[in-house]
C-alpha cells in the first residue's frame, strides 16, 4: 500500500544535526521528520512543474480597480480560462487597491499562460504564479 | 500629485531591444512601459518585504484533511494569528487533499511567521507565501 | 545594426518613479536607463536558461578536502565533463574548507548535469549552479 | 564532538520515500542520508546569509570589455573592496565578452553591497551573487 510508513537511518555529523534542531524550533516543526518531509515535497513540487502532469496552484494579483482596464478584462482573461480555474478570491486592500487570488489547476504550461495573462494586465501592479501540487503524489 | 504620468527616455542597443520586444510578446505586455513597469514594481514589492511596513501577501497550504492534526490546528494557528489574515478560500482537490490560501496583510515578518506556523503543521503537504503589496505604494 | 542604440520613451506615475530612483540609487546605478537594461537583461537570461542554445554559467562548492571521496571523485567528474568546463579556481577557505567555482559553457541541460554530480558528490557541503549568459545575445 | 556521526530515524510514507528515491536517483546522491544532509545545508546556508556572521560566496559578471566603464571601474571596485575580495578568474568567452568571478569572504551586507556595485556597473551586462558558506558550521 502506498500509505504504509516507513522508518530509516539518516546520519548526520553533530553540528549540522545542531542546525537541523534549530531551524526545527525557528520554523515550528514538531519533529526532525516533519522537517525533513516537508523538504523532499518541496523539491518534488519543483519537479512537478517541471513535467507534463497536472499540478495545482495559486496566482495572485493586486490591482488599481479603477486603473484595470476594465476589470472586463480580467473577467475576460478568466473566462476564457475558466476550466483550469477552481475559485478565485477577492479582497478589497483599500479604497483603490483589490487583491484577488485564483486557485488553478491544469498542467504547468497552461497554469503559467494564465498567470502571464494576468500578470501582464494593464492595471495589474504586481501579480505572481504559487507553484504547488495537488497533494496527490505527495504523501 | 502622485497620480502624475511622467515620461522619461530610456536608450538600448537594437539587440536587447529586441529581446524586451520578444518577451513582451511572449508574456503579453501591450507595450514596453507596461513590461518595465512591471519588472520595476517586482523589485520594490522585493524590497518591501525587506523593511517593516505593511505588505500583503498570499499563505498557499495544501494538505489531506485526515491526516492533519485536526483542522484543529489549522484553526488555532488562524484564530492566533486572525489580525493579520484578512480572508481565506478553501477547494477540495479531491477525496483526500485541499487547497487553502489564506490573505495576509500585516509586517513582514508577522506575515513569516503565520507561514511558518501553517506550512510546518502535521499534516500540510506543501506550503508556501507569496509576497506582494498592498498596493499602496505602486502607482 | 545590432550595434545601434536606440532611444525610447517609458511612461510611469510619479510615485513609481521615485521608487526606481530609489532603487538605482541604493544599487548604485548611473542612469534608469542602466537599471532597466539591467532588468531586462535579467529576464533574458531567465529564457535562455530554458532553451537550447549555449548558455555560460558558475559551479560553486564548498567542500571539506578531508572528507571529499577523494578530490579524485571531482577530479573525475571534472574530467568527464571537460569540453563544458571552462576553467576552474580553487580558494583554501580554513585548514579543512575549500570552495571551488567552474566557469561551464553549453546547453542548459548539460551544464545542469555537471552541476548535480558535482553538488550531490560526497564530501560537498554546499553547492549551487549561477546561471548567467555568454553574452551575445545580451547587447 | 561536533564530528561525532549521529544517526537517527526518519519517517516517511512509501510514496514520498518513492518519491525521494527518484530524485536521489536522478541527481546522483550516492544515499538518502546524502539527499537529506544536503536539503538541509541549503536550508542553513539561508539562514547564515540573513545573519551577520562571516560568510562566503561568488560574484559572477558577464561584461564586454570594450563598452565596460573602463576596466578601470571594475579594477576601482575590487581595490575599494579588497579585504572582502578572495581571488578572481577571468575568462575570455569571445572576442567581446569576458566573465569574471570574484569569491568573496565577509559579513553577508558587505557582500551585497560589492556584488551591488560591480552589478550595475556600466558594461556589465549581467551579473549575480551566488551565496554559499564558509563551511565552518556545515559539518
Amino acid at each position: 500500500m502506498t500509505d504504509d510508513v516507513i522508518r530509516f537511518g539518516v546520519s548526520m555529523n553533530r553540528r549540522l544535526l545542531d542546525g537541523l534542531d534549530r531551524l526545527c524550533r525557528r520554523r515550528g516543526y514538531a519533529s526532525r521528520s516533519e522537517a525533513i518531509r516537508d523538504m523532499v515535497r518541496e523539491r518534488l513540487v519543483e519537479q512537478e512543474w517541471e513535467g507534463e502532469d497536472e499540478v495545482a496552484g495559486t496566482i495572485t494579483i493586486v490591482y488599481d480597480h479603477h486603473a484595470v482596464s476594465g476589470p472586463d478584462l480580467l473577467n475576460e482573461v478568466q473566462h476564457r480560462y475558466r476550466q483550469l480555474i477552481v475559485a478565485t478570491m477577492h479582497v478589497h486592500l483599500d479604497h483603490d487597491n483589490c487583491l484577488e487570488v485564483l486557485v488553478v489547476k491544469g498542467r504547468p504550461a497552461e497554469a503559467r499562460e494564465v498567470a502571464d495573462r494576468l500578470v501582464s494586465a494593464k492595471g495589474v501592479k504586481h501579480g505572481r504564479l504559487t507553484t504547488t501540487s495537488t497533494g496527490r503524489n505527495l504523501a
